[in-house]
């Protein structure tokens, strides 16, 4: 049997239009003479649709699209189709994959592991199937599952989360072929894991593997493609692009038999890192109407990074930079933020914002002079937040937010100031892995895009004469570790402390994150790399008390 | 037997200061020789804690405390206590009641109906619970459930949600009592529908029925307590403080004959809704550690509505009105700011936003002077955001956001201008409630607080000169009935336009929906009064396509 597997970008909604693709790479595989071709879960919807599967008028509509211009394209001589897609029983909605052959829906297989942790919610939305079947595909007994469906083996995981397991009711009934459905989003190390697990079941089932992702950025969760095709020994025959859309092709008999070339494993690192975030923000412009995108130039090393990112993702002509200094900015901030957007070949423009400060300082302040407090710094802050939004809204243009996850962990940034913007591309990676992913932009670039002085210069806001952010903040090869323990390991203060770290301050550290909830609530959405992002992966209180 | 219920306002997290205030209960319960003291759902941890749950230590201190600190109350000759808490078994988690007796934890009754949809998330941190029990408190059989649990009658909905109800569990078990451990927060038509279900649940069983409820507000969530007893024929026989903590008593054997005093039945109305957002207000700031209040006064409806509920959560001393004219306010904008702020007692300032206005023009005109487009509105609004914000950062103080629901629905909103604060109030309210619930303050204070000429203007945003809300939204009697078939129904636009309205209408109020979910993901938090708050009500994707 030779199958063709649609690893597609759909885009969250657009029904119509992630039809039209679908049937556009339909046509195309079965112009290559294949038995079935294979898209990935929620082809049509894109996944997650959130609360829009909500709306009944929304999954008719899917159905409809499914019923009237999918299963007819397998109608005579057609391939089959197996679709990811919603599925309505009794009232119970479920998230399931869909055989359509000879015009019609044939089977149904209904996911059963509902993830309902960090950024998922599919328990708000899904009921959790009971039964499941395996599926003759030409001869071929499969395991037809769904996304999760394969994440809770009990020989790999040491607790798996679920108390069941489909992939022991479906290989108990003999399957030979684990086909899944998947809408997996990056994060660090998501690719070791795929790698891992996935021949480890292949062993453990004697089975060959194929594992079909969706690829692209949908808001937070950026999706990383990285498709892969195992023989029944385990041995890794085919990975996908991890960026791009792509249509590929397997042999089952190839499944069955020693790999002639197995490809080398993948292992994440500070590239794959400036992949997901290149793919993460090219989509959530292009998705959201925009073509070019607006930030601040402050001559540092954040926002050095995002531009860097937003001209890989869009090119230099759709990157406006606005440097816009303070009397407290460094001579160095502007020279080196010009140098960077000239290494960039980007617009660059240049609003001092002394005029509107004095302005405010004239009107706020009874004594016409500067205080020098955290409300003018924050004060500066907004003024250029204002700037950026007074372009955007007037030239149009999507504006980042530049701020990092150690910033945006402890508070260490301006609400409606330099937070503002519709996307915050690097607010989930740690400071630390900033400044790598700042090297290897210069490495890969064979030249120095980034200044040497924003690579080597000590952090500041410049809000005040002489601030460093090691007035406020410890180092941050010390506050990464602190914030990594806290955030995604949950350990308690107490445990971070018995790793070696200085009591006061991992004290102060986890009291900066839990006061700074308000803040993060108001944030842009941001791209997700960590198992914890700050966004919809970790759920805290804002009005609390602390112990 | 005679019990006492605590009805208590927890603070969320506050494990220590939550467990004071049992404590406090218990022994002034004690006090009155009760056999059995009851506590809420989640009482240490407040409810609802949200990812608090996920670190160890969190539910470690909970556990410590019940078990060496409450536990041991019930020693000796003391009362009994149930309380609500986790509980974990085999590595899962559960959302339980705990019977507390002889200095023990004597039993546990873990919940199985484990709400996961509008504002819900329970999925995410407990496991259902299977096997329900009931316990003998003191020769009575009672079916000892927890808030959801008592929720999924198949007599009483149409639509029951689980494929599961506990409740035929535990009578078929020959419960003759239903004690329900509640965290139920309110929304518009929660305390008919209580009062509906209860007493046909206490018929249909022939049960006497405790219902207790957490009273107070958690972020954007107001529990409105109104704890209800019914004796078995379904008659009220006490419903408690709807805003307050209270201690009140049932001697069971009240439950079992018939009523001498019957409670009149309670039914939403405006002044409920009052009540809840001026909790919701007061707890937030409290909770957050603010004890005074910022906010714009444009002399239009929505903040004076505002200033009123600050005003009677905080007394008047703690509310500060800034008006912000620009020259394009209307000249009675200022004089009906001021009128209110003297009718309510509260210190008022005059910031006019001219100056930085023209500062700005002149910095981003080419011509100097304004262009009056939207980028110039949105400007106005910013530089307002800009001085409540270095207010609250100079002087202290939490901003209040006015905006109401249907202005957020639509977008007609500035991102980073009128949307800064730490709270919005209203922004749950529809414009048509804001006119309600506005007249209703005048009524009840016997006196014009919000002057006429507020009440009675034409809607105006008042960013260009005559400027009206009807020039870019329908009039919000069309508006809000159009919002409240898609957002609380959700229905789709043909089914909307089917009730009536004008195609090009719903059309273009759907689009404009649609269009802003990127402002409200950034809004400030608001208090629940709906059945679809646009916060954690709403999730929907931003970068999305439309059909």
């Amino acid at each position: 049997m030779r199958i063709a597997l649609a690893q597609l970008n759909p885009t969250i909604g657009a029904l119509n239009q992630n039809k039209e693709k679908v049937i556009k790479y339909f046509k195309s595989a079965a112009e290559n003479k294949v038995d079935l071709v294979v898209f990935t879960e929620l082809s049509l919807s894109g996944y997650p649709p959130r609360d829009l599967l909500l709306y009944d008028s929304f999954l008719n509509r899917e159905r409809d699209l499914i019923v009237n211009e999918l299963a007819p394209l397998t109608a005579g001589s057609g391939p089959a189709m197996i679709i990811g897609a919603t599925h309505r029983k009794e009232s119970k909605l479920y998230n399931g994959a869909l055989l359509l052959e000879k015009g019609k829906i044939k089977s149904v297989h209904l996911k059963t592991l509902l993830p309902n942790f960090d950024v998922f919610d599919e328990e708000r939305y899904f009921t959790r199937c009971t039964e499941r079947k395996v599926e003759m595909l030409d001869n071929l007994p499969a395991a037809l599952t769904v996304c999760e469906d394969i994440w809770n083996d009990n020989d790999f995981f040491t607790n798996p989360i679920y108390n069941t397991d489909p992939l022991v009711t479906l290989f108990s009934q003999g399957a030979r072929l684990l086909l899944n459905l998947s809408a997996s989003p990056y994060h660090l190390g998501k690719h070791n894991l795929r790698e891992e697990m996935l021949p480890f079941l292949a062993k453990k089932y004697n089975s060959g593997i194929i594992y079909l992702n969706q690829v692209g950025g949908n808001d937070d969760l950026v999706f990383d493609g990285s498709s892969l095709v195992y023989n029944h020994r385990g041995e890794l025959l085919y990975r996908a692009s991890a960026s791009e859309e792509e249509l590929f092709f397997v042999d089952t008999e190839d499944l069955y038999k020693p790999a002639e070339i197995t490809v080398p494993p993948d292992r994440d690192d500070i590239s794959t890192v400036l992949q997901v975030l290149t793919l993460g923000l090219k989509d959530y412009a292009a998705k959201s109407g925009f073509k070019n995108v607006i930030l601040g130039l402050s001559g540092g090393i954040d926002s050095a990074v995002v531009a860097c990112l937003a001209t890989a993702a869009l090119g230099p002509k759709n990157v406006m930079g606005i440097m816009m200094p303070s009397q407290y900015s460094s001579e160095h901030s502007v020279e080196d933020a010009v140098e960077l957007a000239e290494n960039l070949g980007i617009e660059h423009r240049l609003i001092s914002i002394e005029k509107p400060f004095r302005t405010f300082i004239n009107l706020l302040n009874e004594s016409g002079g500067a205080l020098q407090d955290l409300a003018e710094e924050n004060l500066q802050a907004r003024l250029r937040g204002n700037i950026l939004m007074h372009i955007s809204n007037r030239e149009g243009g999507l504006v980042l937010a530049t701020g990092n996850k150690s910033e945006f962990a402890v508070g260490y940034s301006t609400l409606y100031g330099d937070m503002v913007g519709g996307l915050a591309p690097i607010s989930d990676l740690p400071k630390m892995m900033v400044y790598d992913l700042a090297a290897h932009i210069n490495n890969i670039s064979h030249k120095e895009i980034i200044p040497e002085r924003t690579l080597t210069k000590v952090p500041s806001a410049e809000l005040r004469p002489d601030q460093k952010d090691e007035d406020s903040l410890p180092p941050y090869n010390i506050l990464d570790p602190i914030l990594f323990h806290y955030i995604e390991e949950k350990l308690s203060a107490a445990d971070i402390i018995a790793r070696g770290y200085h009591e006061d301050i991992v004290k102060n550290v986890i009291r900066l994150v839990d006061k700074s909830e308000f803040k993060r609530r108001q944030a842009a959405t941001g791209l997700r790399i960590t198992t914890s992002s700050l966004g919809a992966g970790r759920r805290m209180p804002i009005a609390r008390g602390y112990e």
